[in-house]
C-alpha cells in the first residue's frame, strides 16, 4: 500500500482481504468453530480477529464519527494487545459462540466498506496508508495460521475430511545434498529498509553489522527420507543428539517421530490438508519441533545455521520469486529440485527453516509507537526464529529478512530444517 | 414400550426421538459442536449417542443383516461401555469435526427408520423391547443434558444469544416454609416392580425395606430469597458451615453464589436459557453444588433428608403429574405455589433435591446382564443422590424411585434443596 | 481417664504419651523431617501436632495463666481446625525446618509436665477428662499413622533402611475360607455409650437401629494368596470388575498390584517396616486401594460388608483382645489362624478392612460443641468407612464400633478386605 | 591444579572440598534434608553430588582397583548426565533418606582420601589434572548453590533461624548512577584460554569476534532504592514494561516485588540468610528474575547489555580481586562505593547481572568429550545469561568471560542488573 493511488491501495486491500474468506469456503460451521489445542485459533475468530485490527488501529483513529460495530467485540477479539485492554482469554476462543460465523462475515463486509472508503478519501495520509498496509500483513500471517489450525483440528480425523482435494504435480529430482561455503566476515544483517522503502515488519530491523565465521549451508532441506534414516538409527531413543529441554520434550510427549506421521508397515503416512497421504521421501522434512530440527543436524554432525547465516545465504540464492508457497493450493512440501545456478534452492517457501538464534531484539530495536509496537517486541523470550516460509504461507508475503518465530516445542506450522557446519 | 402393541411401540419410539431433534432446533451448527467443560458434551454429540445406543444395543442384536451406519461410530460415540469397545476421550468431545451436524441428522433419520421396522415386526419380544424401552428413557435423560450443557455453554454470553424467548406465567405464592412429620419405622424403598410392572432402572431395585427416624420435611424446596439470605449472612466466608472437601471447593473456586448468579446492585440476576433475568426471591433455588446445600441446611438449622426420607414423603405427596418439567418451555423453576392437601409441594419438577445419601447399591442389587449393565451400577462412587426431576426434565420422565447422582461439586444441573429435620 | 482417680490419669497420660516418643527412637532427624506424598505428614509433625492439640484444647480452656510455649506452633501445628485459624499448608509439612526436632521434643516435654500437674490438680473436672481422654485417642491415631507414613517415606529405598529389625513368630494355618451366617433384621448399630459410657468418637454414635438382610461373612480376611490369584487372572487388566472411577485410578496410575508389591521372578515381595521381605501367601493382603477391595470381591462372586453387617458380625465374633496390633512391633500382618468357637477370626488388628458404606453421619449424629467438633463430622463426604484396626494400631484403640475412613485412592494403610455375601 | 606440582594439587583439593563441608556447618541434619521446591537441592544431596563427581569422572577411569563407595549412588547422586544413566528423579531428591548426612560425610571422608593418594601418585598426568580441576570448579559453583538453597529453604521461617549470625561492615555510598561510553566495533570475546592457560568451562570458548555498536554502560548495579520507586510507580501493574511471558508471570505468581521482599509500614524488609533484615536502599537490588530486570530496564529507559558489552565492560574495569565474594561470610549485596580510575564498579561479586544474552554456544563451540560434554552444551535453550558473580560465589571462581545462565523466572539466585544504553 505503499506509494500506491488510492485505487491501487483499495484493490491491495479487497485482494487480501478477499483471500481469508476464500480459505475458509471449503470448511463448515463447525469446523470454523473449534479450536483444538491452546496454541491454536478457531478459523472463525481468525476471520473476526484480523478484522478487528483494521477497525482497532485504521478505523476508530482515522474514521469519522466512528462508531464499533459491536463493542463487545473490542474485548472478544483482542488477541494480546494490553494497550487496547483486556483479552477473552486465549485457550477459550473456541467457546465464542457469539458472534456466530454468519456475523462475523457480517463484521467482515461492514468493515471492508468502512475501509473501502476510507482508503480511497485518505489513502495518501502516511500513517494511515502504514497502518493500513500493516494490517494486511497482519491478515496474511493469519491466512497462514488458518491453514495450519484447521489442519490440526483435522488431525483427529486423519483418514477422512480432506480440507482441499486437488494436487498439483510437483518436479521430482533426487539430489544429494550438496554444500555451499560463505567466507564470513562483517556483514550487513536486516531489513534494508533505508534502501527500497519496501514494508518489513518492526523486527526485522535496524540493518546492522554482524560479524561471521566461514561456514557452509546445505543445498536443500532435509528431506523426509534422511529424516526417517535418523528415526531408524534410534533418534528418539538416545539422549545424546538432543537438548535436555528436548530430551524431556520427547519423554513428556512420548514423541517418536514429526506430528502427524504414522507408521503404516514399512512405509511412513502423514496427515495433510489432503487428508492422510504416503510421505515423500524426497520432500522437506515437515512439522518438526525446535528440538527435532537441532537433535537431526547434530545426528547429522552439522548443526542449524544462524539467522544471519542463514539471511546471507538467502541474499546470495535470490528472491523469493520461484519459491512454492500456498497460491499453488497445496500445502505439502515439493520434492527438491536440483540447485540452478550453483545456489541453494527452496530457501523461500515449501518449509519454514528453524534457525540456531533465539528471537532477540536488534541492536537499536525500537518497536513502533502505539499499541502496534505490541506487535512484536514483547515475544522476544524462549522462542526461535525460522525463515524462509512455507507452502502455507501467502504467496509475497515474506523476504530474506523475514523473520518467524515460535517456542521450541512448536510442531504444528511447517517447520523444517537446513544443515549449516563451519567451514 | 412395556405392553403396548406394535403401533404404539412405534408411535413412543418416535415420540421421543423427534423431541431430542426438536430441542436443537434453535441452535445453530456451532452451538452444537462447542464442549464448554469436561462435564458436558456437545449436542451434536448427545444427538449422535443416543443414536449409537439403539444401534449399538438393539438393531445389532435384533436386526437381521445387521450393519452398522459408519464403523467409525462405535467409539466417537461410545460414552462409557467398556465391554463395546474404545471411547473417544471425554474432555475430547468438541473437537469431533467428523460427522457434521447434518451427517448426524442422517445417522437419526437412519437409525429411526430401522427401528420402526424391526419395532413393527417384533415389538412383541420382550427383550427387544426392554432395550428399547431403556434407550428411550435414556434418551430422555440425554434431553435434559442437551439443556444444562447448552445453557452452560451459552453463559459465556451471558446478555445475549437466549435459547429460548417465550416465557409462560407461573402463579405466585409467597408462603412459608412449613414443615410435615413422619413417623419413621420400617418402610419399604426403591421401586415397586413387582406391582406394576412399569419402568425403571436398575439402581432403583429392589424394594428393600429399611428403618427410619421419626423426621420432618419442608412444605417446599429453599427459595431464592431464602438462599440469598444465607450469602448475606456471609455463609460463602465462614467455614463452620461447610463439609471440609466444600470449604476447599469455595476457595479454590472462589465460589460467592450459585453458579449463573450475578450481582447486580441490589437485586441478583442469573444466566438462563431465557438468557440473564432478574432472580426471582419465590422461585426454588437452583444451580446448588451437594457443598452449597448441605452448607445452607446446617446455617438454617436443619439438613438434607436421606434419600429414603424423601421417597416415603413423594408417595405420600402424590405423583409426579402435577409437576413442572421441560414441557412446559420455561426451564427456569417456577415460584412455589400453596401447599394443597396438607402435603408438600414440588416434590416433583422445578428442582432436583440433593439428599444426603451417597449413591450406593441397594440391598441384593444386581446390575441387568450384557453391557448395559455398565448403565448405573459402575458410578456408585463419591456421588450423591438427587430426587424428583427439574424443569428441564422430560414430562413422564421421572418417578418416586427415580435415583439420580452428580459428584458433590456438581452445579450445572438444576439442582436445589428441602430441608428436613430429626422430629 | 473417663472414671479414674487422678494417679490413674496421670499414668494413662504418660504411657501414651510415651508411646509416641517411642516409635520415633529407631528414626534420624532427616527421617523426622520428611513428608513423602502429600497424604502424610512429617513424624516431626505428628509429635508437635499431638502436643499441640493438649495445648490448644486442654491447656490452654484449663490452666491458669496460660501461655503458649511458643506463639508461633498454634498454625505450625494447626492439622484442620478452622475455629483455632489458620493452618500451615498441608502439602508442605515437610518443610518446617523451625522447631527443630529436639525443639519439639522440648514442647512436648513442657506440655507434658504442664498436663501432668492440670491432671493431678483437676482430673475430677469431667470437661477436662474427657477432653485429654479425647486428645489421647487422637494421639494413638497419630501413632498409626507415624508408622504408615514412615513406610512409606523408606520405601523409596525398599531394600535397605528398616525401620524395625526383630521379627516375632506368628502361627500358621491355611485355612480355606468360611461362611458364617447371620439372620438380618432390626439390629442396634453403634457405640452402645448409654450401657458401658466407654470412650468412643462422636462418629461412632448415636447407637441406631438399621435393618439388615439376611447376608453371610467370611471367616477371615482374603489372603495374599488369593489376592495374587486375582492378579494372575487379569484382575488389573479387566475393567468388568473395577468402579467406572476405579477403572480410571487404575490406568491414570498404572497399578497392577497392591502398593508396595515387587514381582521378583515368580514370587511376590513387599515392602515393609522391616525393609522387603517375601509376601506370605497365608497372611491378610494389605495396602489396597477400596477399588482394588471392591474389584476383588466382584471377581469372587462376592462384595464388601457394610458396617452394619461387619460390626454385627464383630460383636459376635467376640472383642478385641485377641487381635493383632502395633504392640507385636512386628508390623506385618500375621497369618490367619483356624477359626476357634464358630466366629470369623482376625475381625480386630492384622488389617483394616473396607467396607461398602460411604462414610456419613448416623442419624441424629451431633458433632461435639467447640472446635473438636471438627474432628470427625466434616469429613463425612466421598470416603469409605475401615473397620477393626491393624497390625499398626496401638493395642485397646479400637472397639467394634470404631469407624476409620479413608478416601477409596488410600493405599499407605494397613488396609484389606474380608468378603461378605446375600444370604 | 593446572601447573600444579602435587602437593599444590592435593591442597587445592583438600581446600575447596573442605569448605563445602564448612558451610553445612550451622545446619541440623533436618536441615540439609529438605528441598523446598524443584529448582533447589537439599544440602546433602549437594554435598555427595559433588562427591559422585569426582568418584564417577575421576576415580571410575584413573584409579587402580576401582570399586564404588556405593553402587546406589551412581543413580541417586547423578544429577543428569545421561551417559552415566539413570537419575533419581530432580523434584524428589529431598526424599532420599538413605544415605542418611553422617553416611554423606563418610562418603566424602573416604573419596577425599582416595582422591590424595591419586593426586599425590598421578597429579601430572594432564586428563586426571583437567578433570580434577573440572570437579572443584563444579564444586564451587554448588557451594553458591548450597547457600542460595537454604536460604530459599529458610525463607518459610523468616523471622527466625539465621544461618549466619556475624555481620561485616561495608563502605556507603550515595553515588548516583553514571555511565560509561564505549566505541563498539570488532571484539574479542570470550576466555583467553590460549593466552594464558587457566581454567574455563568449555561454554566460554572459542574466543572469537563480535561487532559492537557504540553503547554505554551504568557505573554500578541498579541499587534497592531505585528498584523500590519502580515499584512505587506501579511497576507491576502495568504491562507495557513488561515482555509478554513476563507479563503472564506476574500475573499467575501474583509477583509485587523481588523474591524474600516484604513490606512493613513504609519501609521494606528482606529475608537474607541472616534472617529478616531492612533492605538497604543503596545495595544492589537481588533476587529479580529477568523479567523482573528487563521490565526496570525498559522502565528507566535504558535496556540490559548483551554479554559481550558487559565482558567488554568488565575487561576495562579490571580484574575481580576488588569484589565482595562469599569469602565474606555475608550473604548481602553490599552498598555500591564510588567508582575510582574512572570504571564501573561492582561488576564481579555482589550481584550477578541478568543480560540480554540468551544463552547460547559460542560459534564454533565444541562440548569436551565424553560425559562431562553434557556440563554445559545441552541446556542452550530458554535461559539468560548472568555475569560476574555474587556475594554467594566462592571467591576467585568467576572470570570476565564466566557465563552462568539461569531460566528467565529465576529468582532465588543473587541475580540483579546493570543498566545500559545505546551511545
Amino acid at each position: 500500500m505503499v506509494r500506491q493511488d488510492a485505487a491501487g491501495c483499495v484493490a491491495a486491500y479487497t485482494g487480501v482481504r478477499a483471500a481469508s474468506v476464500a480459505l475458509a469456503a471449503p470448511l463448515t460451521p463447525e469446523d470454523c468453530q473449534v479450536q483444538s489445542m491452546p496454541d491454536a485459533s478457531p478459523v472463525k475468530w481468525h476471520l473476526a480477529h484480523v478484522t478487528w485490527f483494521f477497525e482497532t488501529f485504521v478505523l476508530e483513529r482515522f474514521e469519522d464519527r466512528f462508531a464499533p460495530f459491536d463493542p463487545a467485540y473490542r474485548e472478544l477479539f483482542n488477541s494480546y494487545y494490553q494497550s487496547v485492554g483486556a483479552q477473552s482469554p486465549r485457550p477459550q476462543r473456541g467457546l465464542i459462540l457469539r458472534p456466530t460465523l454468519a456475523e462475523v462475515l457480517a463484521y467482515r463486509s461492514q468493515v471492508d466498506e468502512r475501509m473501502a472508503t476510507l482508503l480511497a478519501e485518505r489513502g495518501d495520509d502516511a500513517g494511515l496508508a502504514a497502518l493500513a498496509t500493516l494490517g494486511l500483513h497482519h491478515e496474511q500471517q493469519h491466512q497462514e495460521l488458518i491453514l495450519t489450525d484447521i489442519q490440526h483440528a483435522l488431525s483427529l480425523h486423519r483418514g477422512r475430511a480432506p480440507y482441499a482435494r486437488s494436487r498439483q504435480a510437483a518436479a521430482r529430482s533426487a539430489e544429494r545434498m550438496r554444500w555451499f561455503g560463505h567466507d564470513g566476515g562483517l556483514v550487513e544483517h536486516g531489513h534494508e529498509a533505508v534502501l527500497d522503502g519496501g514494508f518489513c515488519f518492526d523486527n526485522e530491523a535496524p540493518r546492522h553489522r554482524v560479524w561471521l565465521e566461514p561456514f557452509e549451508i546445505a543445498s536443500r532441506p532435509v528431506n523426509n527420507g534422511e529424516y526417517a534414516a535418523f528415526i531408524d538409527d534410534g533418534g528418539y531413543d538416545q539422549p545424546c543428539w538432543w537438548l535436555a529441554m528436548g530430551w524431556d520434550w520427547v519423554r513428556a510427549g512420548q514423541h517418536r517421530a514429526p506430528l502427524y506421521w504414522r507408521r503404516d508397515g514399512a512405509r511412513w503416512r502423514t496427515h495433510s490438508l489432503h487428508g492422510e497421504v504416503d510421505l515423500d521421501p524426497l520432500a522437506p522434512v515437515c512439522h518438526l519441533s525446535y528440538f527435532e530440527a537441532d537433535a537431526f543436524a547434530r545426528w547429522a554432525g552439522a548443526r542449524l545455521p544462524t539467522e544471519a547465516e542463514w539471511e546471507k545465504a538467502a541474499r546470495a540464492a535470490g528472491g523469493s520469486e520461484a519459491g512454492h508457497f500456498a497460491d499453488s493450493d497445496d500445502f505439502l512440501p515439493w520434492p527438491s529440485p536440483a540447485p540452478t545456478n550453483g545456489a541453494p534452492v527452496q530457501m523461500f517457501g515449501d518449509v519454514w527453516e528453524w534457525t540456531a538464534s533465539a528471537y532477540l531484539p536488534y541492536p537499536r530495536f525500537r518497536p513502533v509507537p502505539g499499541a502496534v509496537g505490541e506487535y512484536n517486541g514483547k515475544f522476544m523470550c524462549n522462542q526461535f526464529v525460522l525463515r524462509g516460509g512455507s507452502c502455507a504461507t501467502p504467496c509475497g508475503h515474506v523476504r530474506a529478512s523475514y523473520r518467524n518465530f515460535f517456542p521450541p516445542e512448536a510442531q504444528w506450522q511447517f517447520s523444517g530444517l537446513r544443515l549449516a557446519r563451519d567451514a
